[in-house]
């Protein structure tokens, strides 16, 4: 069930609104209007209202929204109020990619370890992690409370890796195989296929050129 | 406006649909029924055949679905009867993990260059396809025609870069900075912004761990 009855439709844009809220606070911006959101996040004003009307008291007419109060309180909706360990299934260019990516950090996701079968990679460190090998995670996984994993590993071992990470106690897999990952209760994911990003590339693309405006 | 009047929702599935059909293609399954395809996907069975009957006589009573012709079919609309040329810009570990990803080329998507402003990474070879200097885009686009630019950018030079290939005739963009290009009519894009995956994984997290069932 989503929070305080609020649609799925609503929490998979929040992430949006929060990426947005987090650039204007950077840029020292105080309050903003649904307008002016609007225009800047090319929705309209009206789909704002109601999206953000659903956490109720946010924005005054004539006021706009409060954007370190909305920032805050969306990001608690979101769970970056705490702070979660994550590990990385694979070293390979998409694993060490994310890895280097300092603004997870930022956001409440701490990487803990990264993992990989290949012994050269072997204690090599990335922004102060070390990669560990594979036979090292039970182990590690006793030592350590990690609720999160991010798996950047062939197809062929994703199902079985994955099995293994939810046995030794992970809740949440960041799934970059290209294959969904049928997981018991209690354990979430979230899937990252590329190749189906890049299709949907290609199916615009093709309109386009079959019926260009 | 989509094809033959399919709706967006349905055309969104497609790229899974057809990952799925090609794991069926390589076990030599010739046909399936929607019961089967549905457990497979873990959507129900009148979902796909609702979703498939958009595209008419796939399915037969009692017989099932033509894996190959579904297949086909599938990727016709999706363009990837077709090839195009793609670039990537920014050869860092993400552009390193794209231009390493061989099944995009059997999708038909050919890689014909690598940018990147590291004079290290200069004439740098990544699966035969070379790293070359962004002060070489211009010339290099005169001479070979290109479709789409994967961007794995920082986020502050995103969009001057995104109009800077636009002039130079990209048509596709294949956005993994982590902000939103406006770009005119005529160019498509699709996003894959990696933070607000993980924010939508974490809200999982959440709501399970207030929440378990």
């Amino acid at each position: 069930m989503s929070e305080k009855g609020i649609s799925l439709a609503v929490i998979k844009r929040l992430p949006r609104y929060y990426r947005y809220l987090g650039e204007l606070l950077e840029n020292d911006v105080v309050r903003i209007s649904s307008k002016e959101l609007s225009e800047r996040m090319h929705v309209t004003a009206s789909q704002i209202r109601q999206d953000l009307n659903n956490f109720g008291g946010f924005g005054q007419q004539g006021y706009g929204y409060n954007v370190e109060y909305l920032h805050t309180e969306i990001g608690k909706i979101l769970g970056l109020d705490k702070k979660y360990s994550m590990i990385i299934i694979g070293a390979g260019n998409l694993g060490q990619a994310l890895a280097n990516y300092s603004d997870f950090e930022r956001k409440g996701f701490v990487l803990k370890g990264i993992f990989d079968v290949n012994p050269v990679l072997k204690g090599v460190s990335i922004r102060d992690t070390p990669i560990m090998m594979m036979d090292e995670l039970e182990e590690f996984l006793k030592k350590n409370s990690v609720q999160i994993a991010a798996l950047t590993i062939p197809k062929s071992k994703a199902p079985q890796t994955a099995q293994r990470l939810v046995k030794l106690g992970i809740k949440a897999i960041w799934n970059f195989a290209p294959t969904d990952l049928h997981l018991p209760e209690g354990v979430v994911s979230e899937n990252v296929h590329l190749s189906e990003s890049l299709m949907r590339l290609s199916y615009s693309l093709k309109s386009k050129e079959e019926d260009p405006e």
